[in-house]
């Protein structure tokens, strides 16, 4: 293989990493940390509370960085990144912020990431900028533009628009209630199925 | 640093690793495989000339990737490249292709790079695929609007379109004779004054 016009695009949480504020909610104790847009449709609201807790809780960013980097990765996550690595290129997309993922990215060696920023002072967050709306689907539309033949693998609703948008889109652990909206989109449930899906995909282009 | 929506795309050849078909050249002792864009100014007409070549002297794409897994990085490049990826994202744009591109990646450790492929049969090439024309300058662009600040350096006039389009493009070693046609790109010589280059523009976004 490494010889195809091919990108992998990964979603992070959920399949390489373990889901950042479930995490955080489970390490602080804080129990409306674990609001997801499941209960809170809207995402600015729901960020807006997340931040509103972790001023109250008085969090810094080098405290959920601390909690983020010993949470560890997914089972077997650094083992597939890194045989996908070795066949073909990867850029994980993400709709965390680039200050929470720096650990992971670190305990990944530093895969290539697009995702969003968090705006800081003086170790406070004070609030959130996503570099641009629906930014998974359009970086795999620019992928396209450039004559790559993208694959793409997540987990929930936000991945939806990208692997529908990728040459092949592939669910991955995601959850029942989602995937059986999308019944075109193949479900996985394991890494060596994920890989299996890529290399059916990889020889046929 | 590691919290700016930035990519740095960086040439290859002249920046990381030494240029490939001029070692070829040199372990080879097949001189006439050191011609280069400055001898023979149409591209598609060098690499024709190249592939009738190795067809000539019976060398197939094993042997090439056997020379340039042996030829190393140039000296001082992986640390250069371990510093900045753990500040910012980092895409290699190369007008190289991905069969000679491997061994170096490896070396690497498995950046992204975007460049072109070979077609090949029975360890033998049979001709060259460009992905697109000018890719490196439409990256940029790409990234552009995807709401990046693209950092580039390259040493060559097919880096030029792509220094040029980003929101700073610095030379990294350059011939006078390229550098001084244009000369509104700053010019660097040694890693260190390429990455001080950087953490200026890097502070200015």
């Amino acid at each position: 293989m490494y010889n195809k016009q091919c990108i992998v695009t990964l979603d992070l949480e959920g399949v390489l990493a373990p889901e950042i504020w479930i995490a955080v909610a489970q390490k602080t104790g804080i129990e409306d940390l674990k609001l997801t847009t499941r209960d809170i449709v809207d995402y600015d609201e729901l960020m807006q509370g997340r931040l509103q807790i972790l001023k109250r809780e008085n969090l810094k960013l080098s405290d959920i960085q601390n909690i983020i980097g010993n949470l560890g990765l997914l089972k077997g996550a650094k083992e597939f990144l890194d045989e996908l690595r070795r066949h073909t290129q990867v850029i994980i997309l993400s709709d965390t912020f680039l200050d929470f993922a720096f650990p992971i990215m670190k305990a990944l060696d530093f895969p290539t990431i697009f995702c969003h920023r968090l705006i800081v002072k003086d170790d406070y967050i004070q609030s959130y900028e996503l570099r641009m709306k629906d930014q998974k689907t359009k970086t795999v539309q620019s992928l396209q533009a450039l004559n790559y033949k993208v694959f793409a693998a997540g987990d929930s609703f936000n991945d939806t628009g990208m692997l529908l948008a990728a040459d092949k889109g592939v669910f991955f652990n995601a959850p029942d209630s989602i995937s059986k909206q999308f019944p075109n989109l193949v479900s996985t449930q394991s890494y060596s199925e994920l890989m299996r899906e890529f290399e059916v995909f990889y020889d046929s282009i």
